[in-house]
């Protein structure tokens, strides 16, 4: 095959190699390529300035890590075939290909409540017709098909390479190296067993160390209070945007209208796999002068860095406190009382230490038994963490 | 005073501390906030697809620098007053708020031929009308008409802080790990004799170090085939867009349709700052599917990198294979002999190791003696490294 | 003041400032510089190669974190004279002086039962001696006899610049990547109310975090199998070598007769303050041609790096099991059944992730609450941490 | 075949994977486990006190670098057989064998004046009978009899990986950061050519970074002057602890009598192989009480870090001064004219940056030409630096 090989410098793993022409073409897609203009962490980087790499820089590390990760099976005796592991490359590379503008920040906003899962799949779908079928086998693993269920485990499980990279490049570029995890210890002792992807003994206080990482990195990174004040900015602004019929450009037009809810699903992935952080960031340029006092007033907040405030507690926010917080902006903005509404309300977030029940992580024993993480002896990680931890919060426009 | 200061995370130094409020009033301000939207690089994340840090962040990361240097210098006996070190400070700070959309690859393209320090210049000035006349001492220094050089120095010189963030941080986040300079070492050396920066003898090897990663990244990175390919591509979407008139959004439709040129200066300046890399991307984005086939052709390969191809060599490019590559370009496209001009051509490119003559740097001896690093005993950096290199290109699209 | 202050490289920190004559001083004296040739780890690195720092090193990397830690504290309002500083700074620098040779592992060997704690602080009266009381007030702080407990807690504590820098150290050298801490992050949350060193609200994930790294160090590294069976080897030996009156060089002889028991203080101090590292292995490499079969076999094997087998289990090893393994070895080496008890036996380690009642560690909240770390909501420390893990072990020489 | 393979921790590359039986044996030789307590830097510790890693680590750091260039040169065709991995491997495992205690500092003074490589070959030659032979093809390589001249070339040239490693470590351990070089990078860009070693044309400047970085790296840290004064101190003790036959423990004794001239070769080799920095260290330890005033002097400076005085200058050290500083010396100190000889003196240390010569660095060109780094176009490396530089001293006892 006339296929050099391509090697791509990465900042935190030095270089990363394409050895296959398929892989490489995946790469080269538009739809792919659109990556590069989506924010991997949304608005991060408001509170964290160095956090603005793109999805593509972390899904080409997820495919990175799978490469280790599927050597390492190798040289451990599991048997894995070129196609399985084109396969299982190509199911990283596009796992998050479904993602829109601002990814999770907007789920639920410009496409009604598919999911990024759902769309990835349907673009998969949509490229493995472009390329004569030669992504089945990527699309049989990524939606757990194959007969090889570790092969999917890698792509998506308590342990996979998404969140190893996720956590890893999440955690450089903000500078919080706390969620710094050793990805190669973890990935020198995965194995696998009954087809199921395990991790050996001696990795239990490495598996403790990312699960207490991924915790911290959710609590003062993810969900920080200054990052969810900006992104429940943004998910207003694309909300008034739609309600009041804001003007915007082609693509986005078709989605905040409604539109495409009524159009054939290719002809909507083709103007889904158009929009990225561009188009949003535009129109909000854009409307930084609508005549709508609370779609300009957020817009150009957001752009100014003029965050609403946001306060976490343990309880639901009470409707008194709401009301108030209402009446003053009405007060001092002189805006309506229903306007008031889109800029200051309460919510909630939620996170589990450890999902005990939905995706295990399966210690390997020397003597052939296997147990939960959450089950070895003096264990760290136990019941109570594998309870949703839900924090309520109120957040509003200073004036 | 009441300013509690502010703790910024970075990945490469950590922490970033600001201390004072007029510091910090600048950094609130809109238009340094803009900064964020302008990457430091480019379209070297064509290449390194890492290297998507934003001017903001290279401007806190010098400002950063310079807090140390001037702790370094109080140290060994300068005296400082509290106003000259916010003037460094923020004269760092602003020293590249007049770049505009994509800094120095559109340089020349939106505004003639004003260079982005005079731009910064003229929008201190406003900023300074602004904030009550606070940035008189920033705006001094970095005009280096204050009494103390060695502050314009640190600000703009061989050896300033601008250059080693912007060696430090573009090497971080491409991964090029070689253009990484210890920045501790030379900021520990430095010093000040006759009101001249300057740095210690000890520093010699240090200095050469800093010298050779500023030629190594300069020809591996910023002047990388690629890189420039995928500047050119955008220099040429510029000017045909000007050339055939096509549509944009305000503010780049001001600046493409020349109004700019006959505005009062203030109301350049006001929309000079309104845009940022949104504004140009949008456009590429939309003259994708503009009626004319250069346009058109170049947004679409730009935004899904099918970049020109581009060859260096030492010669100027010869007429003949420039009219060559040309017609082949006609032949295979479709395209018109004018048009074909846009997608094929010739440059030169050019780099010094060292500047010997307009920016010197000296080394203070224990002795008393002070020299060029050029002069030195079996100095490294030598009159031959102070010749600028050229290097020429041939640049076409492939179709 | 003439002293020009001095730097000092170290690969962790970058540079380490030394600014005060005291404190030259204390690093200048011959028993201070001793620490060299004393290994931090031990023999940690027959597991971990690059793991050969010096008790020099990490006692250098503690002085630099305390210097932050108060600088810290300084600019957030707490009043410290300069003799406060010098005191903390020195009290750290001679907190671990009383380690012997091969410090932990030959603890409770070579002088009887006295901790390393306690020959630290009859050492530091020495040097207060000699340096005309200048070292009162770090003794002071070392003995918690200071009226600001704060310092006392810096030098030993739940979160002490002790165990940062072992941890960062330790964890640096072994490349055991996932021991690294956010001491940056932490000493930027530290503060003190009534007197009393704690830290703030935000920092609980950092401090889980650090709590979970320890943990996994001691399980990982410190308390690694091979680690501890060379450690074994190393008691074993000495006790040997004391049993059989081996010949040794003075001191070393001083102390393994026991003479060190009956003389006056001060002499056994001096002699005590002459031994280190060297000491131990120059008379294992003697002892390889020892007549004793017993010690000879250890010594060789030592040096060699044939270790003992260890094997840890949950509960005690039983009477059967060791029988066995002893009668295996004296039918395979002709050993007698004396000699074979110094070539297996059983012990038990133990760890504690959390030592809730010894030393709290206190979240000082906003509101100004104050709660233990172990009483947060979610807590992921909670009291069944707070109890010591013991394990089991059977060791033996494999012939 | 039932070798499961080991893996081993470093620092600096993570993991260190050990496939082969034959590595594991030579690896666990005696002979290699003494590399252990060989200093790699020798007494560089006393000026930077993190370099205190082993010659071992240094031996398995290249042995990891020649992994990674010969998997590179072979995804790039060239061809290698099992038997040639392995023998590159043991010969850059066992490429430092020979040297004796603190290395380099005592090389020419224990056992006359044979150089390190010469006792490596020895040494080789005797682990070959041991192991049936098995060596032969390491011995092949490592003395350039080999058919392949790159394999040697890796072992021992301008680019070996001996160098890359050193290079690398020496300077995380000290601290001294920007001798770090982009090894990742180089090897990427070995090629093969004409069976010669030769770097890809876009290296060029990488390779540039390599050898400033080698030069700093003597001229900051190997021939720093604090250090150098360290060796010369040891030098000088041994020399009069032969001279004044010093007594000491077998077997330094036998090298500083004399007696091993005269002794068959294996049995000194056998000898040889028993000694380390322990035996060296040791001997300074008793002959701190030594009745020879020189000799106890020097021991007791050395050991409590009181060294001498060094100082450069480009010209050879006059008599007069020389002379000067020995008056003083028995003026202040009422040792003999015989004595203050031992205690001040001049010397000279030389380096080169380029070894045009001897050692040359081949760019292959994509059109098939190969230059010399020295020619290529506006290179930095040229004519001037290919010369040694001399550095000439004077160096001596404060008292």
């Amino acid at each position: 095959m006339s296929f050099p090989g391509k090697i791509i410098n990465d900042p935190i793993y030095g270089f990363i190699s394409i050895h296959h022409p398929l892989v490489m073409q995946v790469i080269s897609h538009p739809w792919y390529q659109r990556l590069r203009r989506i924010y991997q962490m949304a608005f991060a980087h408001l509170v964290y300035p160095g956090a603005v790499h793109s999805r593509m820089a972390h899904s080409l590390g997820a495919y990175h890590l799978m490469q280790l990760a599927l050597s390492e099976l190798q040289r451990k005796g599991v048997q894995l075939t070129p196609d399985e592991e084109v396969g299982a490359s190509i199911a990283i590379l596009l796992h998050d290909i479904g993602h829109g503008p601002f990814s999770h920040a907007l789920e639920g906003e410009l496409i009604g409540n598919r999911s990024h899962e759902d769309m990835s799949l349907a673009m998969m779908h949509q490229l493995n017709n472009q390329m004569d079928g030669r992504l089945q086998m990527a699309i049989q693993i990524f939606t757990n098909q194959y007969h090889k269920p570790y092969l999917h485990q890698l792509v998506s499980g308590q342990l996979d390479v998404d969140r190893m990279d996720y956590l890893i490049r999440d955690s450089f570029y903000t500078g919080v190296s706390e969620g710094v995890i050793g990805y190669d210890r973890i990935i020198k002792m995965l194995t696998v067993k009954n087809d199921e992807l395990m991790v050996e003994e001696k990795a239990i206080y490495s598996i403790e160390k990312f699960l207490v990482a991924r915790r911290l990195m959710y609590w003062q990174v993810y969900l920080h209070k200054t990052v969810l004040a900006a992104e429940q900015m943004l998910v207003r602004i694309v909300r008034r945007a739609r309600e009041i019929g804001a003007e915007s450009h082609y693509p986005l037009s078709y989605f905040l209208s409604g539109e495409y809810a009524v159009a054939p699903e290719q002809f909507m992935l083709t103007n889904f796999a158009m929009m990225d952080d561009i188009d949003i960031m535009a129109a909000i340029k854009q409307w930084q002068n609508h005549n709508d006092p609370v779609l300009s007033r957020l817009c150009k907040a957001l752009l100014q860095r003029k965050l609403f405030k946001l306060r976490f507690q343990n309880e639901p926010v009470s409707e008194e406190i709401l009301a108030e917080k209402r009446e003053q902006l009405v007060h001092r903005s002189g805006l309506s009382a229903a306007d008031a509404e889109y800029l200051a309300f309460a919510g909630k977030v939620s996170n589990t230490t450890y999902h005990h029940h939905a995706e295990r992580i399966s210690i390997a024993y020397k003597d052939g038994s296997v147990k939960d993480i959450s089950e070895v002896d003096h264990a760290l990680i136990q019941q109570n963490l594998a309870a949703a931890v839900d924090k309520y919060y109120i957040c509003w426009m200073t004036i």
